[in-house]
Protein backbone atom coordinates (compact mmCIF):
# COMPACT_ATOMS: atom_id res chain seq x y z
CA UNK A 1 0.00 0.00 0.00
CA UNK A 2 1.34 3.26 -0.88
CA UNK A 3 2.62 6.08 1.77
CA UNK A 4 -0.36 7.07 3.79
CA UNK A 5 0.37 11.15 5.01
CA UNK A 6 -0.39 9.35 8.77
CA UNK A 7 3.21 7.59 7.66
CA UNK A 8 4.78 11.05 7.60
CA UNK A 9 4.40 11.10 11.82
CA UNK A 10 5.94 7.48 12.01
CA UNK A 11 9.01 8.65 10.12
CA UNK A 12 9.52 11.61 12.12
CA UNK A 13 9.19 10.09 15.45
CA UNK A 14 11.96 7.55 14.52
CA UNK A 15 14.02 10.98 14.44
CA UNK A 16 12.80 11.25 17.79
CA UNK A 17 13.33 7.98 18.96
CA UNK A 18 16.81 7.19 17.76
CA UNK A 19 18.46 10.54 18.52
CA UNK A 20 17.18 10.62 21.73
CA UNK A 21 18.43 6.72 22.19
CA UNK A 22 21.89 8.22 21.58
CA UNK A 23 22.05 10.65 23.64
CA UNK A 24 22.11 13.01 20.85
CA UNK A 25 22.89 16.99 21.41
CA UNK A 26 20.49 19.49 20.43
CA UNK A 27 21.93 20.80 17.46
CA UNK A 28 22.37 17.84 16.09
CA UNK A 29 18.99 16.24 16.13
CA UNK A 30 18.04 19.95 14.37
CA UNK A 31 20.01 19.12 11.83
CA UNK A 32 18.53 15.16 11.18
CA UNK A 33 15.03 16.85 11.75
CA UNK A 34 15.57 19.45 8.98
CA UNK A 35 17.73 16.82 6.59
CA UNK A 36 14.31 14.31 7.50
CA UNK A 37 11.84 17.22 6.86
CA UNK A 38 13.69 18.18 3.49
CA UNK A 39 13.77 14.53 2.33
CA UNK A 40 9.93 13.63 2.97
CA UNK A 41 8.94 17.12 1.42
CA UNK A 42 10.45 15.57 -2.04
CA UNK A 43 10.26 12.05 -2.21
CA UNK A 44 7.68 9.58 -3.93
CA UNK A 45 4.64 8.94 -2.06
CA UNK A 46 4.15 6.62 -4.37
CA UNK A 47 5.73 4.17 -2.81
CA UNK A 48 5.00 2.45 0.61
CA UNK A 49 6.30 3.79 3.72
CA UNK A 50 8.40 0.59 4.61
CA UNK A 51 10.42 1.69 1.50
CA UNK A 52 10.03 5.57 2.33
CA UNK A 53 11.53 4.70 6.16
CA UNK A 54 14.58 3.31 4.55
CA UNK A 55 15.52 7.07 3.04
CA UNK A 56 14.68 8.08 6.52
CA UNK A 57 16.67 5.72 8.36
CA UNK A 58 19.67 6.31 5.80
CA UNK A 59 19.12 9.92 6.82
CA UNK A 60 19.76 9.13 10.39
CA UNK A 61 22.00 6.31 10.68
CA UNK A 62 24.72 8.33 8.10
CA UNK A 63 24.38 11.28 10.88
CA UNK A 64 24.89 9.80 14.08
CA UNK A 65 27.76 7.31 12.12
CA UNK A 66 26.31 4.00 13.27
CA UNK A 67 24.13 1.96 11.19
CA UNK A 68 22.61 -0.20 14.15
CA UNK A 69 21.69 1.62 16.61
CA UNK A 70 19.18 -0.46 18.24
CA UNK A 71 21.91 -3.71 18.40
CA UNK A 72 22.23 -3.96 22.40
CA UNK A 73 17.91 -3.83 22.49
CA UNK A 74 17.69 -6.14 19.87
CA UNK A 75 19.94 -8.65 21.65
CA UNK A 76 18.55 -7.79 24.70
CA UNK A 77 14.79 -8.33 23.33
CA UNK A 78 16.05 -11.73 21.71
CA UNK A 79 17.34 -12.96 24.73
CA UNK A 80 14.61 -11.80 27.36
CA UNK A 81 12.18 -13.88 25.24
CA UNK A 82 14.87 -16.75 24.54
CA UNK A 83 13.94 -17.38 28.44
CA UNK A 84 10.36 -18.16 28.06
CA UNK A 85 10.26 -20.21 25.32
CA UNK A 86 9.69 -23.31 26.85
CA UNK A 87 7.02 -21.96 28.85
CA UNK A 88 5.53 -21.27 25.36
CA UNK A 89 6.61 -24.82 24.02
CA UNK A 90 4.84 -25.88 27.70
CA UNK A 91 1.75 -23.96 26.54
CA UNK A 92 1.22 -24.79 23.07
CA UNK A 93 1.65 -28.33 24.07
CA UNK A 94 -0.92 -28.34 26.81
CA UNK A 95 -3.54 -26.83 23.97
CA UNK A 96 -5.81 -28.65 21.95
CA UNK A 97 -4.65 -27.22 18.49
CA UNK A 98 -0.88 -27.08 18.51
CA UNK A 99 -0.77 -25.65 14.83
CA UNK A 100 -3.72 -22.96 15.85
CA UNK A 101 -2.31 -22.11 19.16
CA UNK A 102 1.67 -21.70 17.97
CA UNK A 103 -0.16 -19.20 15.00
CA UNK A 104 -1.92 -17.05 17.16
CA UNK A 105 1.36 -16.73 19.59
CA UNK A 106 2.85 -15.81 16.75
CA UNK A 107 0.77 -13.06 15.58
CA UNK A 108 0.75 -11.97 19.37
CA UNK A 109 4.82 -11.90 19.31
CA UNK A 110 4.21 -8.85 16.84
CA UNK A 111 3.47 -6.66 19.61
CA UNK A 112 7.16 -6.23 20.30
CA UNK A 113 7.88 -3.90 18.40
CA UNK A 114 9.44 -0.80 19.35
CA UNK A 115 8.62 1.05 16.03
CA UNK A 116 5.33 1.19 17.80
CA UNK A 117 6.94 1.58 21.35
CA UNK A 118 10.32 0.92 23.18
CA UNK A 119 8.52 -1.07 26.23
CA UNK A 120 9.51 -4.29 25.67
CA UNK A 121 6.89 -6.16 28.88
CA UNK A 122 7.66 -10.07 29.85
CA UNK A 123 4.82 -10.06 31.84
CA UNK A 124 2.37 -8.37 29.32
CA UNK A 125 3.54 -10.55 26.32
CA UNK A 126 2.66 -13.49 28.96
CA UNK A 127 -0.62 -12.26 30.01
CA UNK A 128 -1.28 -12.02 26.20
CA UNK A 129 -0.33 -15.49 24.99
CA UNK A 130 -1.90 -17.37 28.23
CA UNK A 131 -5.53 -15.71 26.94
CA UNK A 132 -4.81 -16.56 23.45
CA UNK A 133 -7.26 -18.61 22.78
CA UNK A 134 -9.67 -16.06 23.88
CA UNK A 135 -8.37 -13.22 21.40
CA UNK A 136 -10.73 -12.43 18.02
CA UNK A 137 -9.05 -12.44 14.84
CA UNK A 138 -11.03 -10.18 12.88
CA UNK A 139 -9.71 -11.93 9.67
CA UNK A 140 -8.56 -15.80 10.34
CA UNK A 141 -7.63 -17.88 7.53
CA UNK A 142 -5.25 -19.95 9.60
CA UNK A 143 -7.55 -22.79 8.13
CA UNK A 144 -6.00 -21.99 5.03
CA UNK A 145 -2.97 -21.32 5.91
CA UNK A 146 -3.20 -24.79 7.13
CA UNK A 147 -4.54 -26.66 3.95
CA UNK A 148 -1.94 -24.96 1.83
CA UNK A 149 1.10 -26.28 4.09
CA UNK A 150 -0.13 -29.87 3.38
CA UNK A 151 0.59 -29.68 -0.44
CA UNK A 152 3.23 -27.56 0.28
CA UNK A 153 6.95 -28.33 -0.51
CA UNK A 154 8.45 -25.06 0.60
CA UNK A 155 7.66 -22.14 2.64
CA UNK A 156 8.85 -19.26 2.89
CA UNK A 157 8.49 -17.34 6.25
CA UNK A 158 9.16 -13.70 6.46
CA UNK A 159 9.92 -12.26 9.56
CA UNK A 160 9.73 -8.85 11.46
CA UNK A 161 10.61 -8.22 14.46
CA UNK A 162 13.49 -9.24 16.80
CA UNK A 163 12.75 -11.25 20.09
CA UNK A 164 9.71 -11.92 17.80
CA UNK A 165 11.76 -14.08 15.90
CA UNK A 166 12.21 -16.57 18.98
CA UNK A 167 8.21 -17.22 18.78
CA UNK A 168 8.45 -17.25 14.82
CA UNK A 169 11.30 -20.50 15.52
CA UNK A 170 8.68 -22.32 17.65
CA UNK A 171 5.88 -21.76 15.39
CA UNK A 172 8.18 -22.84 12.15
CA UNK A 173 8.86 -26.01 14.65
CA UNK A 174 5.80 -26.78 14.96
CA UNK A 175 5.33 -26.36 11.19
CA UNK A 176 7.97 -29.05 10.46
CA UNK A 177 6.55 -31.26 12.77
CA UNK A 178 2.88 -31.52 11.39
CA UNK A 179 4.79 -31.17 7.73
CA UNK A 180 7.95 -32.94 8.05
CA UNK A 181 8.24 -32.66 4.23
CA UNK A 182 8.05 -28.89 3.66
CA UNK A 183 11.62 -27.00 2.96
CA UNK A 184 11.30 -23.66 5.26
CA UNK A 185 13.39 -20.59 4.25
CA UNK A 186 13.26 -18.07 6.92
CA UNK A 187 13.74 -14.22 5.07
CA UNK A 188 15.32 -11.73 6.99
CA UNK A 189 16.16 -7.91 6.12
CA UNK A 190 19.69 -7.69 4.49
CA UNK A 191 20.45 -4.56 6.50
CA UNK A 192 20.17 -3.61 10.29
CA UNK A 193 16.53 -1.46 10.04
CA UNK A 194 15.10 -0.03 13.76
CA UNK A 195 14.69 -3.40 15.05
CA UNK A 196 13.95 -5.59 12.33
CA UNK A 197 15.51 -9.13 12.12
CA UNK A 198 18.94 -9.96 10.36
CA UNK A 199 21.16 -12.52 9.82
CA UNK A 200 22.56 -11.47 13.07
CA UNK A 201 19.51 -11.95 14.88
CA UNK A 202 18.80 -15.67 12.88
CA UNK A 203 22.07 -16.58 14.03
CA UNK A 204 21.23 -15.67 18.11
CA UNK A 205 18.12 -17.75 18.27
CA UNK A 206 19.50 -20.23 16.01
CA UNK A 207 17.04 -20.25 12.94
CA UNK A 208 19.19 -22.56 10.72
CA UNK A 209 18.14 -25.27 13.11
CA UNK A 210 14.63 -25.01 11.95
CA UNK A 211 14.66 -23.08 8.32
CA UNK A 212 17.52 -21.46 6.07
CA UNK A 213 18.25 -18.29 6.55
CA UNK A 214 18.05 -16.29 4.26
CA UNK A 215 18.52 -12.74 3.81
CA UNK A 216 16.49 -10.16 1.04
CA UNK A 217 19.49 -8.00 0.45
CA UNK A 218 17.56 -4.59 1.02
CA UNK A 219 17.24 -2.58 4.01
CA UNK A 220 13.61 -1.35 3.55
CA UNK A 221 10.87 -1.63 6.67
CA UNK A 222 9.41 -4.73 4.90
CA UNK A 223 9.82 -6.97 1.71
CA UNK A 224 10.03 -4.65 -1.00
CA UNK A 225 10.53 -7.13 -3.80
CA UNK A 226 11.93 -4.93 -6.75
CA UNK A 227 15.06 -4.28 -4.17
CA UNK A 228 15.47 -7.54 -2.96
CA UNK A 229 18.35 -9.93 -4.46
CA UNK A 230 17.60 -12.10 -7.37
CA UNK A 231 18.31 -14.84 -4.80
CA UNK A 232 15.86 -13.82 -2.84
CA UNK A 233 13.22 -13.10 -5.54
CA UNK A 234 13.22 -16.47 -7.05
CA UNK A 235 12.37 -17.89 -3.29
CA UNK A 236 10.16 -15.59 -2.85
CA UNK A 237 8.44 -16.41 -5.98
CA UNK A 238 8.90 -20.16 -5.94
CA UNK A 239 7.70 -20.62 -2.56
CA UNK A 240 4.72 -22.59 -2.41
CA UNK A 241 3.72 -20.75 0.59
CA UNK A 242 4.69 -17.54 2.01
CA UNK A 243 3.80 -16.82 6.12
CA UNK A 244 4.43 -12.73 5.76
CA UNK A 245 4.69 -11.56 9.53
CA UNK A 246 4.51 -8.21 10.95
CA UNK A 247 2.74 -4.78 9.44
CA UNK A 248 5.97 -3.72 7.25
CA UNK A 249 6.08 -6.99 5.06
CA UNK A 250 1.74 -6.23 5.10
CA UNK A 251 2.42 -2.36 3.94
CA UNK A 252 4.91 -3.36 1.11
CA UNK A 253 3.50 -6.73 -0.02
CA UNK A 254 -0.14 -5.57 -0.29
CA UNK A 255 0.14 -5.33 -4.17
CA UNK A 256 2.33 -7.90 -4.76
CA UNK A 257 1.60 -10.05 -8.20
CA UNK A 258 1.86 -13.69 -6.65
CA UNK A 259 -0.47 -15.61 -4.45
CA UNK A 260 -0.92 -18.01 -1.41
CA UNK A 261 0.36 -15.06 1.08
CA UNK A 262 -0.63 -15.11 4.45
CA UNK A 263 -0.22 -11.91 6.21
CA UNK A 264 0.06 -12.71 10.09
CA UNK A 265 0.39 -9.71 11.73
CA UNK A 266 -1.17 -7.04 14.31
CA UNK A 267 -2.22 -3.92 12.91
CA UNK A 268 -1.15 -0.94 14.40
CA UNK A 269 -2.15 1.95 12.80
CA UNK A 270 -5.15 3.45 11.53
CA UNK A 271 -3.87 3.58 8.32
CA UNK A 272 -3.46 -0.02 8.04
CA UNK A 273 -6.59 -1.31 10.47
CA UNK A 274 -8.91 0.93 8.19
CA UNK A 275 -7.05 -0.87 4.75
CA UNK A 276 -8.25 -3.74 6.15
CA UNK A 277 -11.43 -2.96 7.79
CA UNK A 278 -10.63 -3.77 11.08
CA UNK A 279 -9.79 -2.33 14.39
CA UNK A 280 -6.65 -1.05 14.91
CA UNK A 281 -4.61 -3.49 17.07
CA UNK A 282 -6.13 -6.72 15.89
CA UNK A 283 -4.47 -9.62 15.18
CA UNK A 284 -4.76 -11.27 12.05
CA UNK A 285 -3.98 -14.33 9.55
CA UNK A 286 -5.27 -12.69 6.19
CA UNK A 287 -4.44 -14.58 3.05
CA UNK A 288 -3.81 -12.25 0.31
CA UNK A 289 -5.63 -12.58 -2.84
CA UNK A 290 -3.53 -11.34 -5.83
CA UNK A 291 -6.27 -8.93 -8.39
CA UNK A 292 -4.63 -9.18 -12.00
CA UNK B 1 9.51 28.05 25.02
CA UNK B 2 11.40 27.32 21.88
CA UNK B 3 10.02 25.04 19.45
CA UNK B 4 10.46 21.40 20.49
CA UNK B 5 10.86 18.81 17.96
CA UNK B 6 8.06 17.22 19.01
CA UNK B 7 5.90 19.91 18.16
CA UNK B 8 6.61 19.37 14.68
CA UNK B 9 4.62 16.37 14.81
CA UNK B 10 1.74 18.51 15.99
CA UNK B 11 1.81 20.82 13.37
CA UNK B 12 1.60 17.93 10.80
CA UNK B 13 -1.40 16.82 12.74
CA UNK B 14 -2.68 19.48 12.11
CA UNK B 15 -2.42 19.40 8.22
CA UNK B 16 -3.94 16.13 8.87
CA UNK B 17 -6.96 17.11 11.02
CA UNK B 18 -8.00 20.35 9.24
CA UNK B 19 -7.84 18.59 5.05
CA UNK B 20 -9.52 15.85 6.61
CA UNK B 21 -12.06 18.29 8.28
CA UNK B 22 -12.38 20.07 5.04
CA UNK B 23 -12.88 16.44 3.59
CA UNK B 24 -9.90 17.27 0.53
CA UNK B 25 -8.80 15.37 -2.08
CA UNK B 26 -5.63 13.54 -1.61
CA UNK B 27 -3.63 15.60 -4.31
CA UNK B 28 -4.75 18.43 -2.38
CA UNK B 29 -3.72 16.61 0.79
CA UNK B 30 -0.19 16.05 -0.17
CA UNK B 31 0.80 19.49 -1.62
CA UNK B 32 -0.15 20.83 1.59
CA UNK B 33 1.60 18.33 3.32
CA UNK B 34 4.89 18.50 1.38
CA UNK B 35 4.59 22.91 1.56
CA UNK B 36 4.60 22.19 5.58
CA UNK B 37 7.29 20.10 5.54
CA UNK B 38 9.31 22.62 3.30
CA UNK B 39 8.31 25.06 5.86
CA UNK B 40 8.95 23.28 8.91
CA UNK B 41 12.52 22.45 7.19
CA UNK B 42 13.68 25.81 6.99
CA UNK B 43 11.98 27.74 10.04
CA UNK B 44 13.19 29.41 12.63
CA UNK B 45 13.38 26.80 15.51
CA UNK B 46 14.41 29.81 18.06
CA UNK B 47 10.71 31.07 17.83
CA UNK B 48 8.65 29.11 20.23
CA UNK B 49 5.61 27.00 18.59
CA UNK B 50 2.55 28.84 19.18
CA UNK B 51 4.59 31.25 16.72
CA UNK B 52 5.66 28.32 14.36
CA UNK B 53 2.48 26.63 14.33
CA UNK B 54 0.66 30.30 12.86
CA UNK B 55 3.13 29.50 9.84
CA UNK B 56 2.27 26.45 9.24
CA UNK B 57 -1.45 27.47 10.02
CA UNK B 58 -1.38 30.10 6.60
CA UNK B 59 0.05 26.95 4.11
CA UNK B 60 -3.02 25.11 5.60
CA UNK B 61 -5.77 28.26 4.71
CA UNK B 62 -4.24 29.52 1.74
CA UNK B 63 -4.70 25.85 0.15
CA UNK B 64 -7.92 25.49 1.51
CA UNK B 65 -9.28 28.87 0.78
CA UNK B 66 -11.02 29.57 4.27
CA UNK B 67 -9.10 31.26 7.01
CA UNK B 68 -11.53 29.73 9.51
CA UNK B 69 -11.85 25.99 8.90
CA UNK B 70 -13.25 25.18 12.56
CA UNK B 71 -16.01 28.17 12.81
CA UNK B 72 -18.77 25.87 13.05
CA UNK B 73 -17.00 23.53 15.56
CA UNK B 74 -15.85 26.28 17.57
CA UNK B 75 -19.84 27.92 17.58
CA UNK B 76 -20.67 24.60 18.33
CA UNK B 77 -18.59 24.41 21.19
CA UNK B 78 -19.60 27.95 22.47
CA UNK B 79 -23.07 27.08 22.55
CA UNK B 80 -22.72 23.69 24.31
CA UNK B 81 -20.76 25.25 27.15
CA UNK B 82 -22.91 27.79 27.62
CA UNK B 83 -25.76 25.31 28.16
CA UNK B 84 -24.50 24.10 30.76
CA UNK B 85 -23.31 27.48 32.20
CA UNK B 86 -25.68 27.66 34.92
CA UNK B 87 -24.94 24.03 36.36
CA UNK B 88 -21.22 25.41 36.38
CA UNK B 89 -22.40 28.74 38.50
CA UNK B 90 -24.67 26.62 40.86
CA UNK B 91 -22.00 24.21 41.78
CA UNK B 92 -19.40 27.34 42.44
CA UNK B 93 -21.71 28.73 44.43
CA UNK B 94 -22.66 25.70 46.84
CA UNK B 95 -18.79 25.33 47.18
CA UNK B 96 -17.38 26.46 50.14
CA UNK B 97 -14.37 28.37 48.63
CA UNK B 98 -15.85 30.40 44.97
CA UNK B 99 -12.62 31.66 44.16
CA UNK B 100 -10.75 28.86 44.18
CA UNK B 101 -13.45 26.05 42.59
CA UNK B 102 -14.05 28.94 40.08
CA UNK B 103 -10.16 29.01 39.12
CA UNK B 104 -9.89 25.42 38.99
CA UNK B 105 -13.35 24.67 36.99
CA UNK B 106 -11.76 27.59 34.17
CA UNK B 107 -8.44 25.63 34.44
CA UNK B 108 -10.27 22.16 33.31
CA UNK B 109 -11.98 23.56 30.90
CA UNK B 110 -8.54 24.03 29.30
CA UNK B 111 -8.77 20.25 28.32
CA UNK B 112 -11.94 21.61 25.61
CA UNK B 113 -9.03 21.59 23.25
CA UNK B 114 -9.12 20.21 19.63
CA UNK B 115 -5.94 20.94 18.69
CA UNK B 116 -4.69 18.20 20.83
CA UNK B 117 -8.20 15.98 20.48
CA UNK B 118 -10.98 16.68 18.81
CA UNK B 119 -13.67 15.57 20.74
CA UNK B 120 -15.84 17.46 23.23
CA UNK B 121 -17.80 15.62 25.30
CA UNK B 122 -19.86 17.57 27.71
CA UNK B 123 -20.37 14.39 30.19
CA UNK B 124 -16.76 14.37 30.75
CA UNK B 125 -16.34 17.89 31.36
CA UNK B 126 -19.26 17.72 33.53
CA UNK B 127 -17.77 15.02 35.75
CA UNK B 128 -14.08 16.51 35.79
CA UNK B 129 -16.05 19.62 37.25
CA UNK B 130 -18.05 17.94 39.81
CA UNK B 131 -14.53 16.24 41.20
CA UNK B 132 -12.87 19.57 41.06
CA UNK B 133 -12.02 19.34 44.31
CA UNK B 134 -10.67 16.01 44.55
CA UNK B 135 -8.17 17.13 41.84
CA UNK B 136 -4.17 17.53 42.42
CA UNK B 137 -2.71 20.81 41.30
CA UNK B 138 1.02 19.62 41.02
CA UNK B 139 1.64 23.48 41.20
CA UNK B 140 -0.61 25.78 42.47
CA UNK B 141 0.02 29.88 42.96
CA UNK B 142 -3.99 30.32 43.53
CA UNK B 143 -3.30 32.10 47.03
CA UNK B 144 -1.01 34.22 45.34
CA UNK B 145 -3.14 34.90 42.10
CA UNK B 146 -5.68 36.02 45.20
CA UNK B 147 -3.72 38.15 46.86
CA UNK B 148 -2.16 39.73 44.19
CA UNK B 149 -5.99 40.78 42.96
CA UNK B 150 -6.57 42.41 45.98
CA UNK B 151 -4.47 45.39 45.28
CA UNK B 152 -4.93 45.35 41.64
CA UNK B 153 -6.56 47.52 39.68
CA UNK B 154 -6.55 46.10 35.83
CA UNK B 155 -6.24 42.05 35.22
CA UNK B 156 -5.61 41.01 31.52
CA UNK B 157 -6.90 37.62 31.04
CA UNK B 158 -5.67 35.93 27.93
CA UNK B 159 -8.29 33.19 26.49
CA UNK B 160 -6.81 30.48 24.91
CA UNK B 161 -10.12 28.19 23.34
CA UNK B 162 -13.52 27.87 22.27
CA UNK B 163 -16.28 26.50 24.36
CA UNK B 164 -13.55 26.97 27.35
CA UNK B 165 -14.38 30.78 27.06
CA UNK B 166 -17.75 30.37 28.68
CA UNK B 167 -16.21 29.19 31.58
CA UNK B 168 -13.24 32.05 31.26
CA UNK B 169 -16.05 34.30 31.71
CA UNK B 170 -18.24 32.68 34.48
CA UNK B 171 -14.49 33.16 36.34
CA UNK B 172 -14.42 36.50 35.47
CA UNK B 173 -17.56 37.17 36.62
CA UNK B 174 -16.43 35.49 40.47
CA UNK B 175 -13.50 38.05 39.66
CA UNK B 176 -15.11 40.96 39.91
CA UNK B 177 -17.92 39.62 42.61
CA UNK B 178 -14.98 39.53 44.99
CA UNK B 179 -12.88 42.12 43.27
CA UNK B 180 -15.29 45.00 41.76
CA UNK B 181 -12.94 47.84 41.58
CA UNK B 182 -11.08 45.73 38.91
CA UNK B 183 -11.07 46.87 35.70
CA UNK B 184 -10.74 43.61 33.35
CA UNK B 185 -9.77 43.15 30.34
CA UNK B 186 -10.16 39.68 27.86
CA UNK B 187 -7.01 39.20 25.66
CA UNK B 188 -8.60 37.26 22.33
CA UNK B 189 -6.05 36.41 19.23
CA UNK B 190 -6.53 39.13 16.30
CA UNK B 191 -7.37 36.03 13.11
CA UNK B 192 -8.84 32.51 13.51
CA UNK B 193 -6.35 29.97 14.45
CA UNK B 194 -7.15 26.50 14.88
CA UNK B 195 -9.93 26.76 17.78
CA UNK B 196 -8.39 29.91 19.73
CA UNK B 197 -10.92 32.50 20.92
CA UNK B 198 -11.07 35.43 18.76
CA UNK B 199 -13.62 38.97 18.68
CA UNK B 200 -16.51 36.52 16.99
CA UNK B 201 -16.25 33.70 20.09
CA UNK B 202 -15.80 36.87 22.81
CA UNK B 203 -19.81 38.39 21.07
CA UNK B 204 -20.84 34.90 20.95
CA UNK B 205 -20.87 35.02 24.86
CA UNK B 206 -21.27 38.01 25.33
CA UNK B 207 -17.88 38.99 27.27
CA UNK B 208 -18.34 42.80 27.53
CA UNK B 209 -20.82 42.00 30.09
CA UNK B 210 -17.42 41.38 32.10
CA UNK B 211 -14.76 42.41 30.64
CA UNK B 212 -13.55 44.55 27.89
CA UNK B 213 -12.29 42.36 25.02
CA UNK B 214 -8.97 43.28 23.84
CA UNK B 215 -7.82 41.88 19.88
CA UNK B 216 -3.79 41.01 20.40
CA UNK B 217 -3.87 41.85 16.75
CA UNK B 218 -1.87 38.88 15.98
CA UNK B 219 -3.05 35.20 15.11
CA UNK B 220 -0.15 33.00 16.49
CA UNK B 221 -1.81 30.34 18.27
CA UNK B 222 -0.14 32.04 21.59
CA UNK B 223 0.62 35.12 22.50
CA UNK B 224 3.68 36.31 20.81
CA UNK B 225 4.44 39.81 22.21
CA UNK B 226 6.69 41.15 19.15
CA UNK B 227 4.18 40.20 16.60
CA UNK B 228 0.64 41.82 18.88
CA UNK B 229 -0.51 45.48 18.00
CA UNK B 230 0.62 48.66 20.61
CA UNK B 231 -2.51 48.88 21.89
CA UNK B 232 -3.04 45.54 23.19
CA UNK B 233 1.02 45.24 24.51
CA UNK B 234 0.38 48.53 26.51
CA UNK B 235 -2.28 46.67 27.88
CA UNK B 236 -0.17 43.67 28.54
CA UNK B 237 2.74 45.29 30.14
CA UNK B 238 0.43 47.73 32.25
CA UNK B 239 -1.76 45.70 33.85
CA UNK B 240 -0.85 44.88 37.41
CA UNK B 241 -2.19 41.15 36.52
CA UNK B 242 -2.06 38.97 33.91
CA UNK B 243 -3.84 35.78 33.87
CA UNK B 244 -2.77 33.66 30.76
CA UNK B 245 -5.26 30.57 30.18
CA UNK B 246 -4.11 27.59 28.20
CA UNK B 247 -0.79 25.90 26.98
CA UNK B 248 -0.24 28.23 23.61
CA UNK B 249 0.31 31.25 25.97
CA UNK B 250 2.25 29.64 28.33
CA UNK B 251 4.40 28.36 25.77
CA UNK B 252 4.42 31.96 23.93
CA UNK B 253 4.90 33.90 27.26
CA UNK B 254 7.74 31.69 29.25
CA UNK B 255 10.28 34.04 28.74
CA UNK B 256 8.75 37.32 29.39
CA UNK B 257 9.85 40.27 30.40
CA UNK B 258 7.27 40.92 33.43
CA UNK B 259 5.99 39.66 36.35
CA UNK B 260 2.46 38.94 38.26
CA UNK B 261 1.48 36.54 35.21
CA UNK B 262 -0.17 33.75 35.85
CA UNK B 263 -0.55 30.72 34.00
CA UNK B 264 -3.61 29.15 34.82
CA UNK B 265 -3.76 25.26 32.06
CA UNK B 266 -3.65 22.02 31.65
CA UNK B 267 -0.24 20.38 30.29
CA UNK B 268 -0.86 18.45 27.43
CA UNK B 269 2.12 17.28 26.14
CA UNK B 270 5.92 16.05 27.55
CA UNK B 271 7.49 18.83 25.89
CA UNK B 272 5.80 21.17 28.46
CA UNK B 273 5.00 18.99 31.58
CA UNK B 274 8.83 18.11 31.38
CA UNK B 275 9.26 21.66 31.64
CA UNK B 276 6.93 22.30 34.69
CA UNK B 277 8.33 19.51 36.42
CA UNK B 278 4.83 18.30 36.81
CA UNK B 279 3.17 15.11 35.09
CA UNK B 280 1.40 15.33 31.70
CA UNK B 281 -2.06 16.31 31.55
CA UNK B 282 -1.91 17.60 35.01
CA UNK B 283 -3.66 20.96 35.82
CA UNK B 284 -1.92 23.75 36.72
CA UNK B 285 -2.10 27.67 38.58
CA UNK B 286 1.49 29.04 37.84
CA UNK B 287 2.96 31.93 38.68
CA UNK B 288 5.97 33.81 36.23
CA UNK B 289 9.23 34.57 37.85
CA UNK B 290 10.91 36.56 35.52
CA UNK B 291 14.54 35.68 35.31
CA UNK B 292 16.06 39.07 34.47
Amino acid sequence: MNLNLNCILCNLKQVLAVTDLVNLDSDSKEVIMRDVLGYLQNTNYKRSNPEVIKGTWDIITKHIANTNPYREIKNHYNSEVMKIADKIRNLINQSEDKFNTALKIAITANLIDFAASHTFDEKMLLKKINIINEQFMPIDDSKKLYEKLQTAETLLYLGDNCGEIVIDKIFIEYITAIFPNIKVYYGVRGEAIVNDVTVEDADMVQMQEVAEVISNGDGSLGTVIEKTSTVFRDVFYKADVVIAKGQGNYESLSDIDRNHIFFLFMAKCDAVASSLHVANLSILCSEYQYKR
